[in-house]
């Protein structure tokens, strides 16, 4: 069924990834965070493609690279496609940068469509030398600039001076903002998890990025001698901790859609002869529907503090994030949808459990996301993969959904 | 009820340890590890005292005080009392060290007995610097010199060197082992845990040094993104972990007499965004019957095996210790009871959960422990304290104890 054109670019966009996923900081491994040095080769690399494609290309003040097709119709609505640059440390191959190959493809694939199209390749998503989402809050006119400039990194450098030993204005940086000649975004992103696999698909429609809550929570009891303390006259934390921790995956199986996750815990002293005095727990929940969310965060907390209250330890909670959930475009997803449909594939939506450049664009334009099945769900990590026949059918997707989308507006 | 010359003798023990807390590697904090130059001024100290009450003294290779009534007949057995002197980091001032001045009342209260009696500081029990009981070893004539003087300290000194260093020779260690010229030992301690406390007592007859397992635990799971996994879809080693935590909890509250405790734990790669990839646990076992014990340790490891196989996890554990009970003298430990119930007090008997030099020295000879009650649980730290009552009625019932002994020889 394959067409050999197709899966000939679908490999393309996979090599593409690999050549790029050799521009790292540390050699040997791929790292790449927002605008150091490697930086200058991808950009150089994708620009010599967008320009191969007639595309006008410039990098923004927040280190953005954007290639626009040239307008039959200087007044007409463009459609902009993109996805990320940067990378964890560490990385894998496809994380953010196979939704900006596959949109080299699609922006050549549908060049007869004479619809308007901008190319972005964000400058930071992951937020490892700052802080996420940097590239679409520029775009999506979302950027602080007096807050978010003042910015250290690890080694002390101002995200000011990073933008300007890039060789970029950070006083131009609210010029990056997109206005209404945007039609909408689309970007075509790994899964970074086990569901299409576990399903046996190849791609998803994004309904909505779900919201998040986080806490820091500590149990505190008393730190006693494991040798002489019998055990009614423990207040042992961990033992407490312990409880709820098998409580909280209780609740979250039981609620569909729902993860809880514990996945950061610090004990004091933390010695093998030693009662837990006290243990810190990284606790977050996240979910499609925020007041699900809600109700279950304050729900478990509740159950801490009944478990602490029974075994006369202190419960401490603190509220570390609490961020909604960023609905997709219905429109947009419905057409995403009938694009999977119409190749005879199973329609599969699905909320996406992490944060993505769509979520912050969502704020400014329509928005819609396509996932590709993550093998082994593996993502952050050197093995993270993708299979080309997943590849070939995002593009046929995306391809799909552009015609569509081309065809409404007119 | 107290007589006043006995309570003044229990306010100078306790004015000597705090006099001797001051002799220290880290000024502030009382830190004195094995012949460390602190240990100087507290032989010193002891040397002098000792030398008041017409005693011969003497340092053994291993670093030991050693101070000898003169024996009215140079045949005649003798009673070996005595703690240890050296801490652990920022300790509190009775831990070992009340039992050596305590001793020193004792050695003068009982003087008229005409009792043989011997006096030992003990240079080591905690093993901060080494390894515990080289004092008590020594003694006891189980040290083994080849393996242990070529250990380092964290400066890379090794015990040769650092007994060199502090002007004794190693080459004698086998000179300071204890013939058949003892008649038994008897230690008085801090219990280091909340019974006493707990049950309003000020002293107990000790039964056996509890026997303790140690393990090593690893629940492996996988590692996966918090927001992208479904919880159908995680082999998470924490919440495996958290279930065992449980389970060992309830398992030791429904057996007499056991302790089992999770006192350490780390997670991989603990990140509040990601599912535990694998938890490791330093887990560990006690009671006075060593089948308990060993039956415990053999259930709990087993409860783990079937969380694991029932999680998808993988489970690991190596035993790094299995250290028999040792019980203490039968006809010792009774007389010390009839001393305490002599003195109108409950004749309360109990294991020690901790280990002691009595623990080493019973290898050698017939042994003998008091336990003195510790004001909230509180040891291994510098909120470590004793009741002037308590201590009072520990030099009583030592002085009955000493009493009937020299009773029974004669």
């Amino acid at each position: 069924m394959s067409e050999p054109v197709l899966l000939e670019r679908a490999r393309r966009a996979i090599a593409e990834c690999r050549r790029i996923a050799a521009m790292t900081e540390e050699p040997g491994r791929t790292t790449r965070r927002f605008l150091t040095p490697p930086v200058h080769h991808v950009h150089e690399l994708l620009r010599r493609r967008m320009e191969s494609l007639g595309m006008s290309v410039a990098i923004d003040a927040a280190g953005n690279l954007r290639g626009l097709t040239q307008p039959a119709d200087a007044n007409a609505k463009r459609l902009v496609l993109g996805s990320h640059i940067d990378t964890v440390p560490n990385a894998g191959a496809f994380d953010g940068i196979l939704g900006v190959t596959l949109a080299l493809e699609l922006v050549e694939l549908t060049q007869n469509l004479k619809l308007p199209m901008e190319l972005i390749a964000f400058s930071d998503e992951e937020g490892v030398r700052y802080m996420p989402f940097l590239g679409s809050r520029a775009v999506a006119g979302r950027f602080d600039a007096p807050t978010l400039l003042s910015l250290r990194d690890r080694e002390g450098v101002t995200m000011e001076q990073a933008i300007r030993a890039f060789g970029l204005d950070p006083g131009r940086i609210g010029e990056a903002a997109i206005g209404d000649e945007a039609l909408g975004f689309f970007e075509i992103h790994i899964e970074q998890g086990p569901v299409l696999e576990a399903e046996g698909l190849s791609v998803a429609a994004v309904t909505s990025i779900a919201g998040q809550s986080r806490f820091a929570v500590k149990f505190a009891g008393h730190a006693n001698h494991a040798g002489t303390t019998p055990m009614h006259l423990r207040r042992d934390a961990l033992a407490g901790a312990a409880e709820w921790i098998v409580e909280v995956e209780a609740y979250a199986r039981q609620t569909e859609g729902l993860v809880a996750t514990v996945g950061k815990l610090g004990l004091e002293p933390n010695a093998g002869n030693v009662i837990p005095g006290s243990v810190t727990l990284g606790f977050e929940v996240r979910h499609a529907n925020d007041p699900v969310r809600k109700e279950a965060a304050e729900a478990l907390l509740e159950r801490a503090k009944a478990i602490a209250a029974r075994r006369q330890l202190v419960l401490e909670s603190d509220c570390r994030m609490d961020q909604p959930a960023v609905p997709m475009d219905e429109q947009l997803t419905a057409f995403l949808t009938e694009a999977i449909g119409s190749l005879g594939m199973p329609p599969k939506r699905m909320p996406s459990g992490a944060g993505h450049d769509a979520m912050v664009m969502a704020a400014r334009m329509p928005a819609a996301m396509l996932f590709l099945r993550s093998p082994g769900g593996i993502s952050h990590h050197p093995d993270e993969i993708v299979r080309e026949e997943d590849v070939e059918i995002a593009l046929r997707v995306g391809q799909k959904f552009v015609e569509r989308l081309a065809a409404e507006i007119r």
